[in-house]
């Protein structure tokens, strides 16, 4: 069986995947999962095993590959706006233990004289971006973040080619557009709007919209987030010619095409739910985020997301809305 | 006194710019030095502390910021080619003692109340960018370096800028291209030839060419590369905004433009001792730098290379030959 370890696995994104390698297996075979987080959901995926703990305990990446998963995600991190707020907190989780990780890889590789090696694929961000803007980011444009959080992540990207390039692992980071509708309750993602003023009105609540409807912003589902996890994990890493973080492709549009497409799909009655009241501190970092891409070379292989946002509407209907 | 702390003040650039900031001081006024190094030549500029150790040893940064240096020179690290061939050692002294810079600076500066902010100027190096190339690289352009080395300053660069943009210090990193003509040995860089062939037939020695003279690439000489670094370390960092990583300019020519400028200053005889002896090892290196740079930012903020090769051999010849 293919062994696969999932970091971060009992967040949201981990636990759709969980739950869909659960299902489907890998390469239509069944595979032996093992998710670890600080927490699992009550009505978690039900896996091979599932560990409670941190990223940051001593030993912890040590003892996770010491069977010497196949293939390791490695989703575990603090979101942009808890990584703002508290420095120390944010790179002790979101860098350290992607060195641990990467050191603890390369000391089974060596052990097992060369015939272990793992993928790793590794959820970056478009926060590793930061202002001023050409009108579309194309796959050659420079890295130079504006939060700690985009740093962090900046920083795991490098770490993750390097290992690469020396043949000590086979990763890839991908770097994920917003993701959006996120089921459940909002988290401390300064982006957690662009799903709350789609969520909240569904399920009959208010939405606060703490920016102008002007603002433009790329997304892509959850499902599809999933998707490209899944295929940057079976991909042939030889095409990406030492470049392995790649832009994922999504859905760019303004709020104003957010709400539209609710209103479409939900109605006026759904739509008057969102409340718009200004959060400058907001709007200031959602001002340093980039809005378009152009994710050739992520298209080129094969990663898709959704090509409207009534798609990712729907999607949310489907897969969260009433559970 | 402007305190002055030099990381890496033995070194070949690190020894110019102690002896530079020795005899000029630091705005009309003297300077206060302190040069921290692994070993030091036996003519060191004569500067107020001379410390041997090595960036690794636990607690030396904390040590070395004790007295609230107003200006930090991080030139310590390794070749790219060592980097290369002790992958450990890379991590080890490129990168960690870096955090553990940073992470003394912010203390002092906690401990200050906030009075103190110190400038640091990181020497970075445009390893941090890989091939494929545009004919010309300018100021947006992607770090997706080939060698651990890149990767290193490439990550020292990101953590710079994060400290700096949450103000616990004030950092430029200033990307070095190949520093040219090096006087002294050959070191284990693999851009060693670049100066071996100019500066062993100036010597009357024999040089080896290890790749084909079509090669192009992008050169700047000791006394620039200090001149470099005063400029940042007196820079008004807000002009960045928020882009601390600065592409230097230099001289971009091919291998033949540097012998033929060889041959206008030294003559047929001296250029006849450069002999071709290709290494593919270093031709592969080599071959994923980058050639030319558009450095539109650094020349706009003042900061200026030789405009010829020429230029570049008659400093050597002025500052480093017969001493």
């Amino acid at each position: 069986m293919t062994k696969i370890l999932i970091l971060g696995g009992g967040g949201m994104i981990g636990q759709k995947l969980a739950h869909r390698l659960a299902e489907d297996g890998w390469n239509g075979s069944p595979a032996d999962i093992t998710a670890h987080d600080i927490a699992f959901p009550p009505d978690a995926a039900n896996v091979q095993r599932q560990i409670v703990g941190s990223v940051t305990d001593p030993g912890i990446m040590t003892d996770l590959v010491s069977d010497e998963p196949d293939i390791v995600f490695h989703l575990a991190s603090i979101v942009s706006g808890e990584a703002e707020q508290d420095f120390d907190k944010g790179w002790q989780v979101n860098m350290f233990p992607c060195w641990d990780l990467l050191q603890a890889l390369r000391a089974r590789r060596e052990a097992s004289g060369g015939a272990y090696l793992p993928k790793l694929v590794f959820t970056s961000s478009i926060a590793v971006f930061g202002g001023p803007f050409p009108d579309e980011i194309d796959d050659e444009f420079l890295t130079a973040p504006l939060t700690s959080y985009g740093a962090q992540k900046a920083i795991c990207e490098q770490m993750i080619s390097d290992f690469s390039r020396k043949g000590f692992i086979d990763g890839v980071s991908i770097r994920l557009p917003t993701i959006c509708v996120r089921p459940g309750k909002p988290n401390k993602a300064a982006s957690g709007f662009f799903s709350g003023i789609i969520r909240e009105p569904l399920n009959g609540m208010e939405a606060i919209l703490p920016v102008d409807d002007t603002v433009s912003h790329s997304h892509a589902s959850p499902r599809s987030a999933v998707g490209f996890l899944v295929r940057a994990a079976g991909l042939d890493t030889d095409l990406l010619e030492n470049r392995r973080s790649l832009n994922m492709p999504g859905v760019s549009c303004t709020v104003a095409d957010q709400i539209e497409a609710l209103r479409d799909i939900a109605g006026n009655n759904v739509v008057s739910l969102i409340r718009q009241e200004k959060d400058p501190d907001i709007a200031k970092i959602v001002d340093g985020w980039p809005r378009r891409f152009a994710a050739r070379r992520a298209e080129a292989l094969g990663f898709r997301s959704e090509t409207s946002f009534h798609d990712i509407i729907r999607t949310y209907i489907e897969e969260d809305l009433n559970r």
